[in-house]
């Protein structure tokens, strides 16, 4: 049975994609230095017999080999999908070392891990902030320039380059997959979070940042997690590409914006709320105000997504909500 | 007066750029950590009272920081050129962090530094390595995907990556600079000073890693010193493209081959050596075997090399040997 390595294990997308695993019938290794990723995420996954957790930084390779051989998993893992990073886009405009860090060096540490330990397939968490600022042509795998305008893009595009030359070495294959927005539960951060605890903490007033004309793709997580199973099994059976691949996820229209997203939110928490805009393009140092995925590659192999933004922020707000409800204070 | 700060300052590309700075009568401090560049190739440089060797590593802010006050420049250095990194290929293929390390954090450090001193100009020397292995078309600016095959390509990306972003916070301007194959005096490392130093050692035969139809655009180091020096001006004088500008630099031509620079080196140092090919495309894991650089940007500023990558070579040839002299025990 194939055994699945996730790193940032205990993170949004991690416990979405060991659910999804579990169903399946595989097993899985969560591995999280709980900095960001909770406990708490895991939910049923805690009580799972199939389902380890294993506490360590990934960005040091000697404390994953510990975790991996702890777990008494030597040999038996398979897939690796590397997701830790850090996830505050805003954090890392402040602070250079914050992604240097989080992003970048937890994949040197993952590389290097993978390499002592003879693993050769590599499934990784990029994003369309590698791309920057293009404005509103739709952005394809092969597109330049790579101009990302934070930090955050900058080492998730630092973690791509250091993937490809591993192939060159010690990597057969590696899946690199660009995420749009992807919003659901559990939320640790993000737009919609961010609008709930607002409107829990004062239902009369919405601040929003920015001056709500961001618009941009959305995808479910779970539509995500169906997305990179797909491409993986698809890449992983036809070694397309020679051993590096990279994927553009995202759902096949030109996104929604921040306005119908605090509207709809608003409408769900609290329908009298007067929403106050600010008056930049973008929502802080860092934020990409617009863009637009081409998806012709992913549908190319197979995959599209049967979900518009709209339809995927609808059923977050009401999944973020659910989750927030204890704090909501509702009458 | 303008002070230019140069990092890496005691390398092979450091000492030209600031001897060329002297003559135009700037003041330069230069910043090394003499781990791979030497105090010995400062030659007159170092008896200049217009220049200053501060002994840091630029990884490290505070140290960089130090440096700075030590030499009583608070305040007075208006240009940065940032030129520190690991030049050894080869070794980044074995050891991640060697890059992470001298090829990145060295940028990270620079950021934070100028970040510190209220510093906003920044002038870059990046690489071809950021584009890979993309066959025989010529690369533009704009290109993609950026699919480096070393390390060192990997992390000249993180670099340019990392910079950008520090355009949307603290920096008014950067220029990046794609550097291709340079060469000169003092020469540290380089396949002209490698078949130079075999054929030193046995003027019988010349091994050459890689079958030898390696090509690619070769630069003397004094036609590139003089490019950064009129694209700089010409890009600080008019703004061009906001605050970030990626130029390639290099000569309008395709290249020579390995099996040239061979031919030409033996003919100079030991006319009857037999040469010996390897069997691979690339040199070592990492070597791009052929590009080929699109100069259209640089000529649009107003630069252009008036030497071939021939002509470079021929150059270059006669100064390393002339610098390895005394190992050459000639008759």
């Amino acid at each position: 049975m194939t055994v699945h390595l996730i790193t940032g294990g205990a993170g949004f997308i991690g416990v979405n994609l060991a659910e999804r695993l579990r169903r399946r019938g595989e097993q899985v290794l969560l591995v999280d230095d709980l900095s960001r990723g909770r406990r708490a995420n895991l939910g049923a996954l805690e009580r799972d017999p199939g389902v380890r957790l294993a506490v360590a930084d990934c960005a040091d390779r000697d404390a994953l080999l510990l975790a991996v051989a702890s777990a008494g998993l030597d040999g038996r893992i398979e897939e690796v999908w590397h997701l830790a990073a850090n996830s505050d886009v805003a954090a890392g405009a402040q602070d250079l070392r914050v992604d240097v860090r989080d992003t970048l060096l937890t994949t040197t540490g993952v590389l290097e891990a993978m390499r002592a330990l003879g693993l050769k397939t590599l499934n990784f968490a990029s994003s369309s902030a590698v791309y920057g600022d293009l404005g509103e042509r739709a952005l394809t795998e092969d597109d330049g320039p790579l101009a990302p305008i934070s930090n955050y893009g900058a080492m998730k595009l630092a973690s791509e380059a250091q993937i490809r030359a591993a192939c060159e070495t010690f990597l057969d294959r590696a899946s690199v997959f660009r995420f749009p927005n992807v919003v659901g539960a559990p939320a640790t951060h993000g737009v919609i979070l961010d609008f709930v605890r607002k409107l829990a903490a004062d239902r009369r007033r919405l601040e929003v940042l920015g001056d709500g004309a961001q618009k941009k793709p959305y995808l479910h997580v779970q539509d995500l997690v169906e997305a990179m199973l797909a491409l993986t099994d698809r890449l992983g059976a036809g070694r397309l590409e020679g051993g590096f691949n990279l994927v553009n996820i995202g759902p096949d229209d030109d996104g929604v914006t921040v306005r119908e997203i605090a509207e709809m939110t608003a409408a769900a928490v609290s329908p009298g709320a007067e929403i106050e805009y600010g008056t930049t393009r973008a929502g802080w140092p860092g934020d990409v105000p617009r863009f637009r995925y081409a998806v012709d590659k992913a549908r190319r192999l197979g995959w599209a997504s049967g979900r518009s933004s709209q339809a995927a922020v609808r059923q977050a707000i009401a999944e973020i909500i659910e989750q927030e409800e204890a704090q909501l204070c509702r009458p």
